[in-house]
């Protein structure tokens, strides 16, 4: 009757590796964006059930984990908590709750995880990471700008090179079905046909259009505009989607925004990342400008999108709160970066740099206190040390200390302490040195710095 | 009908200065305890139900948020997952997991938010972190003195100087117990008692003995014995001790370990922070060996404690895996560190070190760049900058700054941008000065500096 001992179904264990590469990524993450001024928020895993029902759609209400209510007044199988199903509505709740004490332009980040009942597949889980990033309070396309700079500045210093921002608007993609001749009600319908493009080819996609009412004219005058872009460069592409959509006011207040936000990013990280793509139509979410999504060469998918929404902050305040944001995708970012061996070597590090080996009873004190000392380190540079717990034989520990890849084993004998000295052995080469005991922990510092060079 | 925009019940958002102040603990936490070879864990907010039920006892069961059971095959109020209620099962299930991969003395940190229904109250939430060392695989006292020297030195970092590390082992109590004429049936009694000590006094506690069936000369001899204690050095408590549980093998072994803990802290950062203290019980859990407690000068109740716990981590293999650990009491360090002000500027700061003001929408491009360059810093600080989005008048802006505690704004007019300078104003005293756009950065890295010190 011995119980399971996996993780729940669609759920994680982080060893430590796991631990130390999450927090790698996530540290990069917050300090980019804490350099542009935008400020971490926390809130709790679980909410009332009344904020987060409703807010997802009809297949999004299915996919949250509900919890039982307690106590002797509930009615059996009652819920009345809920599992945080993203970080959107638990911002927009506080964004109400602290109305007046939060600045005017309040911009936060936030990375938390969350869960839905998805059924788990390879690389989808239950419980998992979102990472977003929103500023609130301003229409201004400079918002824009800095959030793409921002999270070029975080790929770049994540070591990404070659990813493209797909860049396009809302109000653009509404103008250019207007003007081929797509009904509004059809909008919906030929943005998921449309969305479809890069998995199922353009003819296909025409073909999706007109089987769900579109004409076949209007479906091939917007196919031949959007897929004719590809590799045009970023003004040309305006101007021929300007005149694509001539004398429509949506359409033309889209184009200045794009114009804008390609200036405004003309001298920042963004820049060279940017590329104009009538094609992309983020879902039909709820975005109500320009749109954008992160693509990289010879991947799949996106390491992280978003865009603007201004009609959804505000849910619990009953007002219009404009918002900007882009959520990274955490969980690629982390799948990516492993399979390209893109973590530097303070993240894909031993447990620790130096084990203490521990093989007299009577000097288990003057291990300790060795312990303590390499700790302090050298040059600035402090020194993780373990210490083997047990007094044991030196071969036994020397073994430990290779098969947790621990590079340096420190010991300590009768000799040793008469002549004030330490043996380091690197178990590299399986070289030995005796050293003095105030400059073992300047020693290893230095072999450390050498061997990574 | 408007839906509350409270958090759930017991539960809290933390506010960005909140979640600086959360990490910049952790931070300390996970670094020092990386130092002596500590590796971070994490597991799944939700287990299956089975694996938490029975394990923390009826009062605990009832305790556990429980999650509804979803799709078709579901009986009406079924559950089958829980939110995780501590560190230690989830830790137990990941070492019978993982069992052969890990290594044979597995050290690790854990620090997640768990949930617990208990009735909120001050200072007590229904969502709340914990943060647990434990060291599994050994039963060597160089393992508490490890875990000790980690705490002391965690709490001396984060500023604490005046704490106390209370030291005593159940199996001396036991001893004791035995010594004084308690029997073993009422030895859980009388712990009971004595653990009220510090709130009812030496009076009630003999009082309430007697109450359950404890001989007055037992109780007396006991309370005479424990409280006799006070004031006595580490050295002659130890030798009172022996002397009372004299001919007691339990007793004589668990003096041993006592007095080797004692003697492998004394060159370690704890040694001078530890104390015997025959009076500390720490409930009446899962603890086999030495336990612990810290205590400050001037607070009720502890900032951590823990000890040895030979029983419990093998719970899902069906064998015995020696552990020691100690679980940090990171909400109420938070709090005591607010309380007392003691967290760091670097911690204590505005959510930006410049506003670059934005007051020409044809030099917003140029905007964004001198935010870009000043982001880059000087000397090797980097700062943090925010550009105010929406083109504004000047004064709004000053204001805006001054209101989010920003101590910097960055001007570029046309004057300025003619002159290759920056306009940079000070809002600690109004002061303005123009100085060169390359160097507009270490002017105020170097200004910043002068306000600290």
């Amino acid at each position: 009757m011995a119980v399971s001992t996996k993780p729940a179904r669609g759920m994680r264990n982080f060893l430590p590796a796991d631990v130390r590469r999450r927090q790698y990524v996530i540290g990069v993450v917050a300090a980019v964006f804490e350099g542009y001024g935008f400020e971490p928020l926390e809130t709790p895993a679980a909410e009332n059930i009344e904020t987060l029902t409703g807010k997802y759609g009809e297949e999004g209400d299915r996919l949250i984990f509900k919890i039982l209510k307690r106590g002797e007044g509930a009615t059996a199988g009652e819920a009345d908590l809920a599992l945080r199903y993203d970080l959107t509505v638990p911002m927009s709740r506080v964004v109400a709750e602290y109305r007046g004490a939060l600045p005017k332009y309040f911009k936060r980040f936030q990375i938390q995880p969350v869960w839905r009942a998805d059924r788990p597949q390879k690389g989808r889980f239950r419980e998992f990471y979102q990472c977003d990033v929103d500023a609130t309070g301003s229409t201004a396309m400079t918002v824009e700008a800095e959030l793409l700079a921002a999270a070029a500045d975080v790929l770049r210093r994540l070591g990404f090179a070659d990813f493209t921002i797909r860049l396009n608007h809302r109000q653009l993609l509404a103008a250019i079905l207007d003007a081929a001749g797509v009904g509004r009600d059809l909008h919906g319908t030929a943005l998921i046909a449309l969305d479809k493009a890069d998995k199922i080819g353009r003819d296909a996609v025409v073909g999706e259009m007109t089987a769900r009412g579109v004409t076949a004219e209007a479906a091939t005058a917007l196919v031949g505009l959007l897929f004719g872009l590809e590799g045009v460069d970023n003004a040309a592409a305006l101007d021929r989607l300007e005149a694509f959509v001539r004398g429509h006011d949506g359409g033309a207040a889209a184009l200045a925004d794009l114009r804008e936000i390609l200036a405004l990013s003309g001298g920042l990280s963004a820049g060279p990342h940017v590329r104009i793509d009538a094609t992309l139509a983020r879902g039909l979410g709820y975005y109500t400008g320009a749109i954008f999504e992160i693509a990289v060469a010879d991947l799949a998918g996106s390491l992280g999108g978003g865009g603007r929404y201004d009609d959804l902050v505000g849910m619990f305040l009953g007002q219009k709160i404009p918002a900007c944001g882009i959520s990274l995708g955490l969980e690629r970012i982390l799948v990516v970066m492993g399979e390209r061996g893109m973590f530097p070597p303070s993240v894909e590090r031993a447990p620790a740099a130096v084990l203490v080996a521990n093989f007299d009873a009577d000097a288990r004190a003057d291990v300790l206190a060795l312990a303590a000392d390499l700790r302090r380190g050298a040059d600035g540079v402090t020194l993780a040390v373990e210490v083997y717990p047990d007094v044991d034989k030196l071969g036994k520990q020397f073994k430990y200390a290779a098969e947790r890849g621990i590079p340096y084993v420190a010991v300590v004998g009768a000799q040793e302490r008469a002549a004030g000295q330490v043996t380091v052995k690197t178990l590299a080469d399986g070289s030995q040195a005796a050293v003095p005991r105030a400059g073992a922990a300047g020693y290893i510092v230095t072999n450390m710095g050498h061997s990574r060079g």
